[in-house]
């Protein structure tokens, strides 16, 4: 077994078999759909207000909004604007919480453009078809400019619109916590012998999944009173969810057949 | 039994045995400890950050941020400042879920101020004290001037300044799943007593508790194929949360007393 092929896979970040920081944006803004938008006021006064939101295929969130509201007003007026993203459902401190702010201004689309960013709009929040047609609603999609990325205390980047726009976001990121229960809860002796063939904690005596992404696992190893985080890179990166199975498996063969070589 | 009594309750929305938008807007923002916050760049631009925050007695909330980070920088030249809020731990859609917009300028406490402040924001959040020290770390104080809170569709208000800073929190708050849970899990027939005896639901079959507050509880009833929602109003608000117990045993007393009445 070669072990992982680093040669196709691209930029620096990619070799050490990790999301970059404009995959991590991608991933959290298509997993979630509540933003926070900030606007401004005719005084140029900030505002910020809770939005439901579907990204483009370029990660541009596409927007549906009241000019009964004061943020759809807003925009009539001044279109530039910035959302926040996070995902509340992560656990700790809100501050090591990932998060990311995009800026730029708010167009609204016509034509097909108009199709394509309500398809997208409508994909995330099915609901808006309701609404949608009423007279007071507008679309917008917000042209991403500028984007901060905070992955949690003192891990921060900020990202290229072009990078941003070409990252594609994690295909295994909707089944990832689904599957590192069922790996946790049903594999535990596959995650130790990957622990102690692949990732080198040969003296681990338990090993818990962590983390799961289109680029490998995550796990925190115990044994002799110390304890580790490694990581496992799967042979090549996911194409889709449904590739975590037959990956996640294939580990564990390539875990057996080294234990096997080493005996 | 007399019932509610109204008369010492103020304001016409209290008459009604229910939190005013103004409590709601208090109890909102000291139930949670993130914000979104809304400040503007340089070139009036808007930007949107997460935040921490812990409210003084009037609710104003208390930020501790950087200026290494946007937000932080943006604040010194330019002190107008949004904060939107809302809980992410309420279920359903997310534009169904109760949120608020506070609005207005942030300042720089000093001296006493500057105490009080602090802690206001330390109560929250405690780990602030490691970074409170940090020479990039400014304490700031946003001065409530405009508020605009969401109840849920079509359900919503702008709330005065004065509105805001006297209406209180309501004290039941940080117990009230709690206890809607173990009176649902421990207390079915004493809720289906109050039901039919207290709120008129005379057919009730069945009584499932679905909110409570320092004025009542809100139940969901169904009988002879018919559901209803109904309220039961305590004998007077709650002033703080080891009232909730007594409070909702008085009332199966007074089910049980109007039961035996009207045999």
């Amino acid at each position: 077994m070669s072990g992982h092929d680093t040669e196709s896979t691209g930029p620096a970040e990619r070799e050490a078999g990790r999301r970059t920081p404009a995959e991590e944006a991608r991933t959290l803004v298509s997993s979630v759909i509540v933003g926070y938008l900030a606007t401004v006021g005719e005084e140029g006064d900030p505002w910020c207000s809770l939005v439901v939101y579907g990204p483009t295929a370029k990660g541009d969130p596409v927007l549906l909004v009241s000019t009964m509201a004061e943020h759809g007003r807003n925009l009539l007026h001044d279109p530039r604007a910035s959302i926040a993203v996070n995902d509340p459902s992560a656990p700790g401190d809100p501050l090591d919480r990932p998060r990311i702010t995009l800026a730029g201004r708010a167009v609204r689309p016509e034509g097909d453009a108009y199709e394509v960013a309500f398809d997208a709009h409508v994909a995330a929040v099915p609901g808006a078809r309701l609404y949608a047609g009423w007279e007071d609603f507008t679309l917008w999609v917000l042209e991403v400019e500028r984007i901060r990325w905070v992955g949690g205390f003192a891990t921060m980047d900020t990202i290229s619109q072009g990078e941003y726009r070409y990252a594609e976001p994690d295909p295994t990121q909707p089944v990832a916590a689904r599957s590192i229960a069922h790996l946790n809860s049903d594999h535990a002796d596959g995650l130790l012998l990957i622990a102690r063939e692949i990732t080198g904690a040969r003296g681990a005596v338990s090993a818990y999944c962590t983390g799961l992404d289109r680029y490998g696992i995550d796990l925190a190893c115990t044994g002799a009173g110390q304890s580790a985080a490694t990581r496992a890179l799967f042979d090549e990166p996911l194409e889709k969810a449904a590739d975590v199975r037959p990956a996640t498996v294939a580990l564990v063969q390539r875990a057996r057949a080294a234990r096997e070589a080493g005996d």
